[in-house]
C-alpha cells in the first residue's frame, strides 16, 4: 500500500466547496493536490489553491485547480507534508528546500493539516537535520554559530546543477544534525535569531490535525 | 562642520595594520572608506575589507581596498553607521535597506564601532520605523502580524524603479513604526520569528563603541 | 487635462469582456488599471490580468481585478506605456525597470496597444538612454561592450536604498545613452548578446495600436 | 587513466606567475583549480581567481587561491569545461547550470582555454540540449518560442529539493533538445533574442585553445 497517497486523499476529503487551500510541497501533498484536482471536477467544486513553491504550482495548474495569492485572499486550510512530527505535533520540514514559503503559507492559515506516512512519528525530533534557509554570504558565521548550539551543520549540494541547491528564492539551504532536540519552541526561535538565516524548518505549534498513512489505513490525531 | 565625517574619519584612525575591516553602508561609512583608502596609500598600509552592499563595495574598489569575504577571512574590526542609538547602545539600521547583510557581518566581527553625527543619540528606540527585510509572498501576514504588535507597517516605495524597493538579496522592506519600543532585546527576536521575515533593522547587544561626531569634535561612548 | 489619463482611459475601452489581458506598469498604465477595475464592476464584465511587475500586481489587487499568470492562460491584449515610440512603432521603455517581464508579457500577447502622452512621439529613439537590465556581476565588461558600440553607460542608483537600483528580479539596470538610433531591430539584438544582459528596453516590431493623449484628445495610430 | 585530470592539469601548466585566472565550473576544472592551487603553494605563485559560481569560489578558497571579481581586475585566461565541442571551437556549455555567469567571465578574458575529455568533441553540436537560463514567468512563452525554432524544451527539475533546479542568480533552467544546430553563431543569437532567456549554453567564435584528454595523453587544439 502507498502510505502517503492514503494521507493525502484522505485530507482531499476534509476539504469544502469555497475553499481557499493551502498546497504544501513534496511526494505527499502530490497525493492530495491530484485528489483535490479530481474532486473539483467531479464534485464542480469551487476552490482556489495558495502553492507553497513552484512545484506545487506546476502541480496546481496540471490539475486545473485555480491559483491565487496570500496578497489577494487568506487561506482557509493549509495542507502539508513533513519529514519528522513528535507528539506534540512540532514538526522538522524542508527535505525539499521549500520550508520558508511553506512556513509563510501555513502559518497565515486558519487550520494546519499535515499529512504523513507514520513512519515520519517520532518520539523526540532530531534524527533529520534540520533544513535551514540561510543568505549565501553568511555561511560561514552560519556554521560557527550552529557548531556552538551543538549541531553539525552542511551545505545542502544539488545535483543536476554544479555546487549548492539553490531555493526558489536564491538562497543556500544548510542541513543541521541536532541528533536529539530537547526543546523545539526554543530552538525555532533560536536559529531565527542567527544573522543571515531566513528561516528554519522547525515549525512548532502550528499544527491542528495530523493525518497518517498506516497499514491499516487511515490515523487521525488531534 | 560636517558632524557624519567628524565620526568617519575618527573611527578610520582605530584601523590597525593588516586588519580585516567590516564596512558598512551609508553616508557616514562613506567617510570612513574613503579615510581607510586614504590611509592605506599614505602609510602603507595592508588592510582587507569586507563589504556590506553593493554601495560599499563599489566605494572600496573606488578607493582601492582589496576585498574579501566572510568565506575567506575573519572581520577583526567592523564600522557601521546607524538610524538610532540608545543609552545602552541598541541601534535601529535599515534606513538604506542593507541592514540584513550589515547584520551579518557586524555580528560575525570581532569588534563593532557604531559611526553616526550626534542626532542619532535616543533617549529610547522607536521614533524611527523598524526596517525589516521580507520575501516578497509573505507581505499580508507579515503586515498582520506587526499590527498585532502595535506597529504601523508599510512597504518601502522605490524611486526611479515603478513600485517595492528591492534589496540587493531581491527582497522587500517593510518600514514598521512601532513608535516607543520599550524592550530591542525582546522585540528583535520577536521580529526575526515571523514567517517571511529575513532581518530586522533592531541591532541589540553587538556594539563594542559608538563614535559620534558632534559641534564640539569627536565624542567616544563605550 | 491630464494627457496620461485619456490615453489609459481611451484603451480601457478597447477591452472586451472574457479576456486575459497584460497589465503594463507605470504612471499611464495606472490610469488604464483604474479605468478597467471600474469597467469591471459596473459592467459586470469577467477579466483577468497579468502583472509585469509587483506595481501592477498590487495595483490589480485594489482594483479587484483577478490575477493570473502567463503559465495559466495566454494573454488576449497587452497594454503598456513607453518612455520613446518612433513612427514604425520601435520603442524605449524601462524608465519603471520593470521592462524585462513587460517584454515577456507583451511579446507573448495576442493584441500590443502601447499608451502614453503625445510627448512620447519622436523622430528617431535615443534621446531616451537604452536601460538593460544585467547580471550584477558582469557590470564591468557590460560597460566595455556598451562603450565599444558608441553609448554611454551608467549604473542606475536609488532612493531609499543605497547602491544600485534592484530590479524585481534582483538584478542591475544599466541606461545606456546612445543618443541617435539607427537601427533599433538590430539594437536590440546586440544589446541581447552581450553576456550578462538579461534583457534590454528597447521593443521593436511588437507593437498593434499606439493611442496617445494629446490636448485635443485621444489619438489612435496604427 | 583519469582524461578529465589529464585535461585540466595540462592547461594548469599554462598558467604564468602574476596572472588572473577565470575559474570555471564542473568536474574537469576541479583538476585544473586543484593543479592551480598546488602550483601556487610550490612555486609561490602569485595568482588570483575570478570564480564562474559557488562550486568554483568555495573549491577556490579550499585551494587558498585568491578571490576576485571581474569589477576589481581584468581576466588574463579563463579555463573552463564544455560539454560538446565542435571542430570551429564552438561549445554547448551549461550541463552545471553555470554557463551564464561562465559566459561573461569567459567573454571577458583576454584568453580562453577549453578543457575536456576527448569524448565531448563531436563533429556537429546538438546532441547536448542547449542550457537556456530563463526568468521563471517566462516559462510557456519560451517553450513556445523554442517548439516554433524545431526544439524539444524541458524544464531541468532539480534532486535535493522539490521542483525545478534554480541557478546560482535564482533562474530556471530549461534544456532544448535541437538533436542538429547547422549554424550554432546564428541559433547563439536567436536563442537571446527570446524574451525571458538570460544566457543560452552556445558560446560561439570565444575559444583560443582547446585541450583535450585522450588515452593517448594530452592533445592540443588551437
Amino acid at each position: 500500500m502507498n502510505l502517503k497517497k492514503i494521507a493525502g486523499f484522505a485530507a482531499a476529503e476534509e476539504i469544502k466547496d469555497g475553499q481557499i487551500i493551502g498546497l504544501g510541497t513534496g511526494s505527499t501533498t502530490h497525493y492530495f493536490i491530484e485528489k483535490i484536482g479530481s474532486r473539483m471536477k467531479e464534485e464542480e467544486m469551487n476552490l482556489m489553491g495558495v502553492p507553497t513553491s513552484y512545484q506545487s504550482f506546476l502541480l496546481a495548474k496540471e490539475w486545473k485547480i485555480h491559483v491565487t495569492t496570500l496578497e489577494e485572499h487568506d487561506v482557509d486550510i493549509a495542507v502539508d507534508g513533513a519529514d519528522e512530527i513528535d507528539p506534540d505535533f512540532n514538526l522538522i520540514k524542508g527535505g525539499g528546500a521549500a520550508h520558508t514559503l511553506e512556513k509563510i503559507v501555513d502559518y497565515s492559515a486558519n487550520e494546519l493539516i499535515i499529512i504523513a506516512d507514520n513512519s515520519k512519528m517520532v518520539d523526540q525530533l532530531g534524527k533529520f537535520p534540520v533544513p535551514l534557509e540561510i543568505i549565501s554570504e553568511s555561511t560561514k558565521p552560519v556554521f560557527s554559530a550552529l557548531k556552538d548550539m551543538g549541531a553539525d551543520p552542511q551545505i545542502r549540494m544539488a545535483k543536476y546543477k554544479d555546487g549548492p541547491v539553490i531555493t526558489d528564492s536564491g538562497n543556500f539551504v544548510v542541513d543541521a544534525a541536532f541528533h536529539t532536540i530537547e526543546n523545539p519552541i526554543q530552538l525555532e526561535k533560536d536559529l531565527n535569531s542567527i544573522p543571515g538565516v531566513v528561516e528554519n524548518g522547525i515549525f512548532s505549534q502550528m499544527v491542528d490535525k495530523v493525518i497518517l498513512g498506516t497499514n491499516e489505513g487511515v490515523k487521525v490525531l488531534k
